[in-house]
């Protein structure tokens, strides 16, 4: 019996190590935005800040959700990391409209209540992801905008910022080359999901939106279900790109509906919006997703993306470019 | 052979008069918003003011449909007819915010090509579905807000309108009741869906929103995906209610997922995302649909909503409450 036993205990150890592989208990990911970013345009030299600011933002929420704390909180906070670093295109970073503001969108949603909390075209809100929240958690809406978001904001004590404070030389830069052109162009966004040890998933998206865009645009970061959407039932989804095509085709709550009422896998989904329904419109995007089982998807049809994630079976990755995929 | 070539022809007219019968070339659906309408509410002598103007916006609306224009014509053009009515909560009747503005919020998205327009949290433009237009078919975005968007619509010859015009005693007495108990309430919107002789479908809605929100507070109505979706595909879909149930629902894009992904009718689509999905999360609301067909669904989890169709194949009707239904 003794061998018998020892048999079925190795196999059961087995067993329960391959589950764990396959679905693990908590999963993050994050994104930095997508778009023409090639290691042309990104030289080796300055990957690494990209990269340091990327694994800070993902060791930072996932210690969260180590010690047992909600995906909301963790996706908060990998998203301020990356919103306080001006590498990217939300809070600190956040590019400038044709009137040379800066104003940006944020939004987070509770795949377990779908409660969701967004925040639209404001100004002077240093962490636009924790005003999200706080629209969420304090607030009868969901989605507040311009001055009235900034006034509940402060009326919250959240920390507010002066446009000094998002004033950045590579972004002003970009702004008077596009003026010349008198061009819009999207860029940047950062958005994290995770799933947490009580398989809560959620899902936060925070942008400074499209360089040159007229004031008080709103882009698809701060709409529940285009580019930012959560479900326990599905999955959550942070997307980033072309905004205005990311709305239209209701991005973040496509993906959903595919898996809830055609059965394919998040990957399929994904797969399907922004590879076939996102490229033939036209529309330069990338999403990232996990769904209830702690699958992983980083999806776009551009040449690069910033994106990485972090599993409790001891995965981590932090990639810049298709080829690394 | 003549009698026989007669009754030939006499077959082929009843079949195109079936055909048409089922399917009718032109459609249009309005509705003036859902809620606790009830008999008693709304007493016999005021009901023939609101179906006065329902009645207008569908005959203003069905003879562009008629002379051969675009169902985006006759969404706009309906729709204009109730924001120029003080009784509905959209353009001159809109409700008052919490601090005693009128802010207000329209979309409209054409079928065909998926583009659509919004404008959001508006305070001085008379008809905030034209403006959608100019932001759909003048802008490179979708949603505009606040005093950006009013700039847009203004370089754009929009008509404007000063906050003496959105004063209707009705309304502020709305709000002095509601800041007595610190309450929001939902109440309104106006919307329209059209198919068009082209087989076009097209939807707008338009909304003062919630008396007593929060200043910058935007609702489903600008939200594509949420409060409005066009898509030649499925089906066009106007919503009302309560806004931040519509929104975390992406209530007007599920019901066209159920379609293009569960084969479900227009009807049963909107049956279980109205009567299902919105009614066990405690949302109030209701939306009126067109499919490709010109299957029509009103459909509503409150006591009532103002609403009315006409087809080309003669049918007609205004109603209000459930039992008429």
């Amino acid at each position: 019996m003794k061998p018998a036993l020892i048999i079925c205990s190795i196999f059961f150890v087995l067993i329960i190590a391959c589950a764990r592989n396959e679905s693990p208990d908590i999963v993050m990911v994050i994104h930095g935005g997508c778009g023409n970013i090639s290691p042309q345009s990104i030289p080796e030299a300055s990957r690494k800040n990209y990269t340091d600011v990327l694994n800070r933002a993902l060791d930072t929420g996932f210690i969260l959700l180590q010690s047992g704390r909600s995906s909301l909180d963790a996706v908060e906070a990998a998203i301020i990391i990356m919103e306080d670093s001006p590498l990217f295109n939300a809070g600190k970073g956040a590019v400038f409209t044709h009137d040379g503001k800066n104003e940006m969108d944020a939004s987070i949603m509770d795949g377990l209540t779908m409660n969701a909390g967004a925040v639209a075209a404001v100004r002077d809100i240093k962490n636009p992801i924790t005003a999200a929240r706080k629209v969420m958690e304090e607030s009868v809406h969901v989605l507040l905008s311009g001055s009235g978001a900034s006034n509940f904001a402060r009326e919250h004590g959240i920390i507010m910022a002066d446009s000094s404070y998002f004033y950045t030389e590579a972004r002003w830069k970009n702004l008077q080359d596009l003026l010349e052109k008198d061009k819009a162009k999207q860029f940047g966004t950062v958005g994290c999901v995770a799933l947490d040890i009580n398989g809560n998933l959620a899902a936060g998206t925070s942008t400074g939106g499209m360089t040159n865009k007229l004031s008080g645009r709103i882009g698809d970061s701060p709409i529940i279900g285009s580019g930012n959407y959560a479900n326990n039932k599905t999955c959550a989804i942070s997307a980033t790109g072309h905004g205005e095509f990311l709305i239209r085709y209701s991005v973040a709550h496509d993906i959903s509906a595919l898996m809830e009422y055609k059965n394919l896998t998040l990957e399929e989904a994904a797969r399907q919006v922004v590879q076939v329904k996102l490229k033939d419109a036209g529309g330069d995007c990338g999403i990232i997703g996990i769904d209830k089982e702690g699958n992983i998807a980083m999806e776009f049809n551009t040449s690069g993306m910033f994106r990485g994630y972090v599993t409790s079976d001891g995965r981590k990755e932090v990639l810049i470019f298709e080829e690394q995929k």
